[in-house]
């Protein structure tokens, strides 16, 4: 189509990280588009902090930061209340999780517990019939330490789990688990697994092909194997909320909301769902943006598994499970200005953090669970009994 | 457990969108937590803005911009070049994008289509059995007319397009597919659908309950029913790429592309996974927070379909089909201060431009598709072949 | 690896379909293999019966028939008590629908809806682009009437209903959804859906590749497209039994089965099922054996979806809805000498019966699904307390 | 509804395994329904034969036998020859399967692999909260062996192989896995689970409840963890087949089927199938039935992955894994008449024979999907450029 000369992003060879280079980016975009960045050109910090987090820099998304909070949290790691940051342009999102700590912090708060940890890299091999590829497996096993030790030549805080195997026509898909330390992981593991593989194809000559991804990890996907055997975090939150509560905060029941529960888990399994709950994904959004996670991973750590008990004394206990939270508190966008603040403003910057974020996301997500959950079902189930005037039997 | 007092936000009743009751939420913050947000506090707009955005506003998260492009598109809405606004904090993801966008421009660019458009609420109706549910579902057919006019009476832009049933037990899951003009339209189409609903109601005195979601829209949910039935745009982005170009740009080749794709599709399709591509969340990501669209939305946004070929001369066909990607260019973030920017960077704010936009995402996220999928094959298969010094026959 | 000639089943080309042909064929197995068919041997129909069912005949399988009932069925076509043959091998199958279905007469019997009923067959259409897909879809909509025309001069029991449409790259996957009488169908709508084709490329000089099946029946797979979109039946069979019946009949309560049904709910869920119920499959496959239905069709048949309510009076309500119920009380192999009678024991053999049969296809499988769950909860849930001693809360 | 007396079938409580009791029971429905049967009563064996089998026998189905073959078996197992006994209804479906071996034993054979085998019982445990699930896992680990010699005593050839857990809420779902002998091992694992489960109960009192199947063994239903995790046996079958062999057999071309298989590898992934495969059920279902298999397995075992590759002489690789498949040559239907003739037709009766059986499965599902989908690519695509006189491009 088009035959005009392409004029690529103007780039400083010397130091592309200065105001002047993104300076001279905007006035190229200027001249080529008629739009002048004016509110992107306005960041608070030095350009050479974003280096290693992008390319092309010409400044930043201002996106609004409203607290969510007193969250209390009975977790292993994350104890007591905090406020929480959300990144987020929704309407109402801020109110609907604050009202749902809220209703969580007269319950007694939130009980977190982080069930499981792993990131993986999932490396495929390719041999000339399945015949080979099943003794391959069975030789990975046989030779797991020495390429434990080849993988973590390349880091210090990851750790080679196990690997998980995957049979399929002359293919053996895997999946190399390592626990990443406060990281997400998902370099770490790339370069550790590439140095196990290489390792790997020195000793074995009958692989006919390789490929450090066979869409195993499904990295930035949602899938069933995450759901099952978890990336990054695998995080529970519950709550026991008496039913007095949800009628005086909430002006719902606890009947109400787990007959809407029922229904519910109805719809979301014929549709096919990821996640049997409300809205996970909104939260983890927020709380992802504020912090300086990698929001992409809400593909994968939009998926949840929602269970809720209908008690005699009309209590309600309500859990999420997240089985694929991919977080940091160390590395990718955690050190960058806004974000490390959020962070901070959690108590949870840098080393030795990582599980108490992954109990406060969790724990924040069980709120916005029960306040959206809440809203539908006073404003609806309700508004079609009392409003219309019916009293109808269920 | 504690039993402190609860210690909620600070708010001002007069106007909480001021830069006083920002920074006096942030001061009380300082008290309680010992953290100060002094680069969350930089931020170049009127907090009036964020009116109906945010609630308990304190500040911005700063989220690094780098720019990608040109893209070069052959749309139906967008023609021609785009420089492409990527908010992110992974480090590669622009240069891998700009990368693909180089390898496209010089094959021609990207051609997009939008081929549906939808946006539903999904109310569910309970009945004494299913047999007066599947009555009622005839009585929607027949009635139809009237609940379009029913949910139209809140909304100029939305169009009431269909309503599709699904039946288990004495429920009838159903979902209301509007058309939403440029917003995004989840709030749009919950009002109107409510309304029609509370018409219905009116009407039919035989319905046990009912709740104006019932977990089929599955907003904030990557389903089959959305990958099915489309979620907000369905929009295909192909492109017949060279052999040559592929060797010269990404030094790969598309015969070893093609190779790949067979083994990763099937490793996806065993993982269960609701994408068989390799990371469109990442480009999807990263423009969305630019522009400011619902970035939790990307739970559904990262489904995709990827389908290619390759020709008897070597050419590379490739497809990717994103079956529910939720955008707007009217409506939600897209009025705030650099999100606005950066849409009119694109040529795609305000009324008639949400088309427009779709395909710029789609043509994205095909460049990041080539780009990351060269990469693997080009430092992986190969390695294996040439730094290893192996000739190993397919 | 083996030289050997290769010595085909010897076959009759004069006429195939005699005792004569088959004592051939099995003297020839004697011969190549030293095992004699004697209980093979042993059936009571003249050969004849079986041209068009069968090629290569030898005998047949005799698979046990035991009898449960009366099943009790209040549904729309069928209607009272009935004796139901169920064709297996596998022990205290028939005891424990026997017990179901003695359980549901005394709470009043099995309510039955046919809900949805259409068979399909699922071209895929390839066009240049994604752009020509699009507009073939609007054409297939503004010539429906002629397409309908083309693909019912092959039947007279067809009737085209719609052609439903799902596209990705340059591909329109369509399904064409038919009523098919009291046959199954597959054929039936293969040949419709040929002519429809062969219409429509006599119009269209665009296509440039077409397949008769595009993957989208999903014929002999279990899918998510069918369960939704229904494949032959969709049938819901519920019932409300007081708990005193689940005590005294089942030895187990109805709160029991409730709590069981919950936490069974959630590990169906995360275990990515087709079905969130107990074992549908024995039913409707001992069924399917006994009356000449293609058993190969359990893998649709053998999704379903459960829903159950716990009462405030502790009844409990139970409803299984199957969306890809395949059946037929005409052609295939209902027509057979066994298969016949086991269809008349049902009132269900020949023209207008065939949603008569799926109601009691669906009314059996209800009463398994109780009989089974009750068993589960009794001997296990009930024994973790009683047995050893323990009063445990819940 | 009905008022009158409920009528049971008749048994005799003496001994109900006779002709006699047969015949009244036949008698009794002649006279409840008017229905005689005939032919079903036309059975080759004494009655005492099918104790364990089946209750309230009344006769047989007698289901059409045809033989496809010789299939030439490369396995590790199963090697040579085989005449395959199929016991289906539906016409063609033998010759299919024939046409498939012919092509196949020219191609050389099938090569099989028995890549894992684990049959499996799921039970849920069931705590105060997640923590506590979680610490029960890690006890699992450290108790596998005394847990181990507890399953144990029940069975002589089951050995439990590990136990796998999935985490949600308070829940522990776990997945005992064991190899089975020559047992299909639903009840065996049923058995050898429960005194586990009795000997874990006597140990821990922190278990508020448990159920012996908590849904994620999946039996009689296909699901994502049995295609990932294997239930029965993970077999492949695999060949290569040249072009010529494609062509001269089956009148089409490995290009053909190839690229036909493209486009339904993504119609099957978008339509959620659970095989993307064309109807291994078919044949699985004919074996099933002739060799007395329980057919109901057929929803777990039409689950199939199919993997391509054409190879740049023209050669065709094509290979099909089942990832559940459930299959005995010991118990169950296994040692009826007919059943038993058939097994030993393949030389497959008795102990130590399973794996060779289940080859032979896979080999000759992969002969019917070569010659369905040159079917459907000779009838389809090859008419629409040859009959229709276009040369389209692709």
């Amino acid at each position: 189509m088009s035959t005009t000369q392409r004029a690529p992003v103007p780039r400083d060879r010397e130091n592309d990280y200065t105001h002047e280079a993104a300076k001279t980016r905007r006035e190229f975009l200027a001249e080529q588009t008629g739009t002048s960045l004016e509110h992107v050109s306005s960041y608070s910090f030095d350009p050479d902090l974003v280096q290693g987090n992008v390319e092309h820099f010409v400044g930043v998304s201002q996106v609004p930061i409203g607290i969510a909070g007193p969250l209390l949290v009975d977790g292993e790691h994350a104890k007591g209340e905090f406020y929480v940051p959300l990144a987020t342009a929704e309407g109402t999102l801020v109110a609907s999780y604050n009202r749902g700590m809220r209703l969580l912090h007269e319950a007694g708060g939130v009980k977190t517990t982080v069930m499981d940890d792993r990131m993986q890299r999932a490396p495929v091999f390719i041999f000339a019939s399945a015949r080979e590829a099943r003794a391959f497996g069975e030789w990975l096993d046989e030779h797991f330490d020495d390429i434990k030790a080849a993988a973590e030549t390349t880091t210090r805080s990851g750790k080679l789990l196990d690997i998980e195997r995957y049979s399929a026509g002359r293919q053996l898909y895997t999946r190399f688990n390592y626990t990443t330390g406060d990281a997400a992981g998902q370099n770490m593991t790339g370069k550790a697994t590439q140095a196990a593989c290489h390792w790997i194809l020195e000793q074995r000559t009958d692989i006919e092909h390789y490929l450090l991804e066979g869409a195993f990890a499904t990295d930035k996907k949602s899938s069933q194997v995450n759901m099952l055997r978890t990336r990054g975090k695998r995080v529970v939150a519950e709550a026991v909320i008496p039913n007095a509560l949800i009628e005086s905060v909430m002006h719902a029941s606890s009947e109400l909301l787990f007959r809407a529960r029922q229904v519910n888990n109805l719809g979301g399994f014929m549709a096919g769902v990821n996640n049997n709950g409300s809205h996970s994904a909104n939260g983890i959004t927020a709380l992802f943006i504020a912090t300086g996670q990698d929001a992409a991973n809400v593909a994968e750590s939009s998926a949840a598994f929602t269970y809720v008990e209908l008690r005699e004394n009309g209590d309600y206990y309500y859990s999420i499970t997240i089985p694929a939270l991919i977080v940091a508190t160390y590395g990718g966008g955690t050190g960058l200005a806004t974000q490390r603040e959020c962070l901070e403003l959690l108590g949870c910057y840098g080393a030795g953090k990582v599980r108490k974020f992954a109990e406060i996301v969790a724990a924040t997500v069980l709120c916005g669970e029960l306040s959206l959950g809440s809203a539908v079902v006073a404003e609806e189930w309700v508004h079609s009994h009392d409003l219309l005037g019916r009293n109808r039997p269920s």
